[in-house]
């Protein structure tokens, strides 16, 4: 029964457990995971990132990065990449003493996405997502208490998103997201479905603003969700012409930036430490 | 920005944060409360469970227990007892070294309900909650996807509960908890709803075993009730004419017992210390 030291933080208020394992000796079982990740019988998050060096795991492209993010879903299933969790992890590293990051310095983090470079930023940190792109579909979006069937805009950001705009906040908040939104047609591997409302003025000081919901496959309703933030601002921006390349995103858990460069995509936002704990295992 | 060393820990699943404070010299603002309780900006719990010694708190009944416990509810408001915090509260106070339980002995606990004995019990710990009566109500019961109302039964076990019994664990897993139970006629402050199904056979052994889950005022559904789980057994023991006086529970969190002693009603059940961890407050 070891006993495995903690942090938990959260950004925008998708939480996580982190703690470190050099040498990449913990590992943890789906069970395990789960047990930890649940709200009442656990530790409560939406799910783990092990810090782990490169060069002890298999694979990692160790003369990128000094570290790996090892993410883990609520279940225990493998993930790739977590807009929020990078900034979260990178909190973890230098709050460890794990890595240094100066202003205008950017810290390279291996991931099963490959390797990401994350830099301190007005809101907090802000981390590369990757190239985006429109998939070319506008699948017809309903949703309950949603007066009528809207289009969506396909967009690609490492996985699959629909964004549908909205008349109103009013409309916004109505939504009814405990129910899973209909997509016709459905995309063959599913879609995070984001709905969304321009702000008024849309653009204020070469910054565009928009306010967000999100419903994430096979968790619902979350209160932020990295990836979709990023392609909410990118469907905004088309249907806006292609600009600005700056976006303010609101979601229930807080405030993201989204950066578009080119065909890739920034997002920034805060990372909070909020406790740290020992748990037997 | 002081820290606070904590323990978080559960019975059947009704989860809290634990902290010693002999000298009561921590009081918590509801704001950091809340906080502290939210699932994914703080730690996460149903309460908070504050151990304070008896004679640094005014007006508690200091020849009568050692230790007071402040309860507060996850919105900050003060609550008076309950009956799965009890044991988790005692399991704290052991693991602490701050009281001694031997088998067969009881330690007093007083709170704001005036001072419970806590026994060790097979399944954990066996607490009193106190007397319990039939209010005389039998007010319909509706639920969501619940196909006809159904009489209840108020019970008071120092708290307002209506209990009504189902045709079938079928029923019972099919009603639609989030939404709120309608009472008529309402009763005047509101009730706790447990919606139960007797076993087949309700009595093995001597002992009685029923099926609940419950929708409690303010919270709705939650995984455990400790006073909703003995209002069940005491509405069936009634169905039942009277006997038996020993009881299990199973809820959504897993299983407590309810024994009847004339007039008074013990809880037992298991106390699981999950973690410690530190939080700056």
């Amino acid at each position: 029964m070891p006993t495995l030291r903690f942090t938990k933080g959260h950004g925008t208020g998708n939480d996580f457990v982190l703690f470190a394992d050099p040498d990449g000796q913990v590992e943890l079982t789906d069970a395990q995971v789960a047990a930890i990740c649940d709200r009442h019988f656990g530790v409560g998050a939406d799910g783990i990132l092990r810090a782990v060096r490169t060069e002890a795991v298999a694979g990692a492209p160790e003369d990128a990065a000094v570290w790996f993010m090892d993410y883990r879903n609520a279940d225990g299933s493998i993930a790739e990449m977590c807009g929020n969790g990078i900034r979260v992890f990178t909190a973890f590293l230098l709050a460890e003493g794990l890595a240094e990051l100066a202003d205008g310095d950017s810290l390279a983090i291996a991931t099963r996405s490959g390797v990401h470079e994350v830099s301190r930023s007005a809101d907090g940190f802000e981390a590369e997502l990757g190239a985006w792109r429109l998939d070319g579909t506008q699948p017809l979006v309903r949703a309950r208490e949603l007066p009528v069937a809207r289009p969506g805009l396909g967009v690609d950001v490492g996985n699959p998103h629909v964004v549908v705009a909205l008349a109103s906040v009013e409309e916004l908040e109505r939504a009814d997201l405990s129910y899973i939104p209909i997509l016709e047609p459905e995309p063959e591997h599913g879609a995070n479905v984001e709905f969304v409302v321009p702000a008024e003025p849309l653009v204020t000081g070469g910054v565009g603003r928009i306010r967000m919901r999100v419903h994430e496959r096979g968790s619902g309703e979350t209160l932020s969700c990295g990836t979709g933030a990023a392609a909410a601002a990118i469907a905004i921006r088309d249907y806006a012409g292609g600009a600005p390349d700056r976006w303010i995103v609101d979601v229930p858990g807080g405030s993201v930036g989204v950066r578009v460069e080119g065909d890739q995509v920034l997002l920034s936002g805060p990372a909070e430490l909020v406790f740290t704990g020992e748990l037997t295992v």
